[in-house]
């Protein structure tokens, strides 16, 4: 694999997340035996959404707009806002179809190791959104990961101490599962969390 | 993720061998949140590669000249050639140093069950190769996985009824391990293919 274009091409691919050099190696040798096709379209694909994708510069959800489709709907209860890490976490909500308000999208989580603290996920933002107009109940949506767990707890607490009404994902057992295969520490907090009946 | 840039960006990853709709989603998100620039670079390697690549007259392989440099090399051994399925085989025979001979990639291996047939993997072309010119000797370095193997069996089959000499990379325990933890096939062929001292 010594052709410019093709090493061009390989060390490229090896910058996508979870691609390394076998990866990228086959995924060269598919594109260029099997998808040229593919490879145009994918290049054009990556072109326009590097140009064209920004952040709502309300939630910072991406969009192509100045203001997101979310946060422009008057269909939305503005009461409600539900924070969540990424755009995947906020479709994952919205396929629920439980929700009806408006989100905050960090676009990342609190990890200090990684240097990823309070400005990068836009918590200024965040505080200076919750505490202006109808809000009146905020939903911490960040995984439950450790990282995610602490980020919903910094929030949280500076949100309450703003007086707002805060609350977070239940932690229990998903739908549809036994209990038997269900690991020890979910239903150790499905028993915390339980609700009355 | 409703931005139609968005959505066209996540389906042209799917194209990609080994990437669902997860693997799409995060990699459409670290690009564009995380490194724009390598957005732009890997649109930039797709086109330039799928436009400038094309395959050697002589081996198949990729390259962007009429004849690959291997191929055009006067350093190289006329009298060997090396079968392999894929360029990235060919390089990985090629880091040994130990093979100075001339190669013959055939771009694939033969699938019935995928349709892919002696017309797809260039096996006239191979032959005609084989019968023309100073060749004494092929090496056929297919895989060893039962495509790879079966490949392997019809080449090698054809070339011995042209006259031609035939060998096989040989089986074998991998250098540096160690026979307690080496599986049961390995061993037994590497008792078939044993070499006197
Ligand atoms: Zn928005
Ligand atoms: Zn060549």
């Amino acid at each position: 694999m010594a052709e410019p274009s093709l090493q061009a091409l390989t060390e490229a691919l090896r910058r996508l997340p979870g691609v390394g050099q076998k990866s990228a190696s086959r995924m060269a040798f598919h594109l260029l035996q099997h998808d040229r096709e593919g490879a145009r379209l994918l290049a054009r694909a990556l072109e326009q959404a590097a140009t064209q994708v920004r952040h709502c510069s309300l939630c910072h959800t991406f969009t192509e707009d100045e203001v997101c489709a979310t946060c422009r709907s008057p269909q939305r209860d503005r009461a409600k806002l539900c924070v969540v890490e990424t755009p995947a976490d906020q479709a994952a909500v919205e396929r629920t179809q439980a929700f009806n308000g408006l989100y905050f999208v960090l676009m990342g989580k609190l990890s200090p190791l990684d240097g990823i603290g309070p400005k990068d996920i836009g918590l200024a933002k965040l505080f200076d959104r919750a505490t202006a107009g109808e809000l009146q109940e905020v939903i911490l949506a960040t995984n439950f990961t450790a990282e995610g767990e602490a980020t919903a707890h910094v929030i949280g607490e500076a949100l309450k101490q703003r007086g707002l009404k805060v609350s977070r994902l239940a932690r229990g057992v998903p739908a549809g599962s036994e209990l038997e295969y269900v690991d020890l520490g979910t239903i150790a907090h499905a028993l915390v969390d339980r609700r009355m009946k």
